[in-house]
């Protein structure tokens, strides 16, 4: 599987970064081209994206006879790109997206893309909290997971997901699309909303001190707080129902950390060891 | 004010972090010694605590006479020191501490230390979670806040816990500690317990494929849950009034945040829009 030339469609966060790592993959790639179409129509893209590409492209049309064309636009963007032009994709290309909830997109992709296009669900899970552009770091996806759903069984499609994984030096990971949005609900999505919820407990303090004591711990804590509202809200929507599960699986696990820090310190500190083992544990079988 | 000769009580992390900065303060902080002693009897201070003072004392009581006591035990074991040994600091010395939670240090000091000691609540905001001294950095220090929770109106033990921040590059911020408890309890207490519950809930997705999925958005968010359990159990019990109701405001935040979910992506993202706004605002106006 080569990768010819490429048509990256969306010139954010993650269009920008793949531009930029695709530019720089190895010749074994066979990449000729990378070209980008940017989202807002009339805008231009970006400085950093007209720099990461070889070539913008004018019109979203122009991207549907490349060899490879990435779609790295929102979830909803990407449903409704795959429903408008799925069938004009040309025969034989390789077609990716990179959204953060995979299986809308697969059945997007299953019923909207012809089965001569090899069709691929594809997540990279790597990124900045830098919204557009600006935020595209592409030395991030150096080792990062990227996720494969297949949608048909279709291993050209699989060949070409892992081909653009490794020319950015990212790992493939092959999974159902529903097991991925189990995972990254808890992992990823879980996490977005925890930010922006403790972002508001921390502005209704309302005392003159409180940015003064801004430490590393809130840092990390609201990092993903300061993220694209528009993109994550979408991928949230696109997995509402692991989502919500997910905030009550939290809900519980708050919950009982309450009920241990009423019993008093060992409890308490038992059960924060084990939430660090737990973390050791995930973080060491990686 | 100048400092003289300082023992620090406790080689953990902040203690070894503290010895490692002070050893390292302009001459204009008139420092003499830094000496260290380990709360654990019969084991030595770890290589790091060694390398970082001038000096390891071999009982508690030697630290009595120093010029400056500086207190760097978890929170139970600062307010038992303060019971036991409190009476027994020279007078004239400034007796300072590190703790997390300051209500219950500040009132202890003004229960146990004779009006002859200068006694002042302190609590450096900065550190990592590599729990105990391999975790101590000190550049950490420089430009985090400090925080200063006076005991009884004594304008010297002021003077010296600026003097003890300005020699290791860190920004004093006087307050009381009732406020400091109220603002930690949502800027650091919570997120400790966020990142614990967090860690529940990944480690019992229990799919093969999840440690495959950690990104940077897991990694940030967890990132607490490394931390000294007994050390976090400790802070979180001296201030559980406030990190009860702390929890009881991130339910209510995750229930709104549920609520935007379900009315759609376009409230959710103002939603989230709303808070990466009070973020941005809080961080700009430290």
């Amino acid at each position: 599987v080569t990768l010819g030339r490429i048509a990256i469609i969306g010139a954010g966060q993650v269009g920008t970064m793949l531009a930029m790592a695709l530019r720089q993959a190895p010749p074994s790639a066979g990449i000729t081209e990378v070209a980008l179409w940017d989202r807002y129509p009339g805008r231009a893209p970006s400085k950093p994206a007209r720099e990461a590409a070889d070539r913008v492209l004018e019109r979203i049309d122009d991207a549907l006879s490349f060899d490879s064309v990435v779609v790295a636009i929102p979830v909803r963007e990407i449903v409704r790109f795959l429903e408008e032009k799925g069938a004009d994709v040309r025969a034989g290309a390789l077609l990716i997206d990179t959204g953060s909830a995979k299986r809308v997109v697969v059945e997007a992709m299953a019923r909207f893309v012809p089965p001569s296009v090899h069709a691929i669900g594809g997540h990279p899970v790597a990124g900045t909290e830098r919204p557009g552009p600006d935020g595209a770091e592409p030395r991030l996806l150096r080792g990062a997971p990227f996720v494969l759903t297949p949608v048909r069984d279709d291993p050209q499609a699989v060949l070409g997901g892992r081909a653009i994984s490794e020319a950015i030096g990212a790992r493939p990971v092959e999974m159902d699309a529903a097991i991925h949005d189990r995972i990254l609900a808890r992992t990823s999505h879980l996490p977005h909303l925890m930010a922006a919820a403790l972002s508001q407990v921390v502005a209704e303090i309302g005392d003159r001190h409180t940015p003064q004591l801004l430490g590393t711990g809130w840092q990390s804590a609201v990092r993903l707080a300061s993220s694209d509202a528009t993109m994550v809200a979408e991928f949230l929507e696109a997995n509402a129902g692991e989502v919500l599960a997910a905030i009550g699986e939290l809900e519980n696990a708050l919950g009982g950390l309450r009920s241990a820090l009423r019993e008093g310190p060992e409890r308490l500190a038992e059960v924060l060891a084990g939430a660090r083992v737990a973390t050791e544990t995930v973080r060491a079988s990686r």
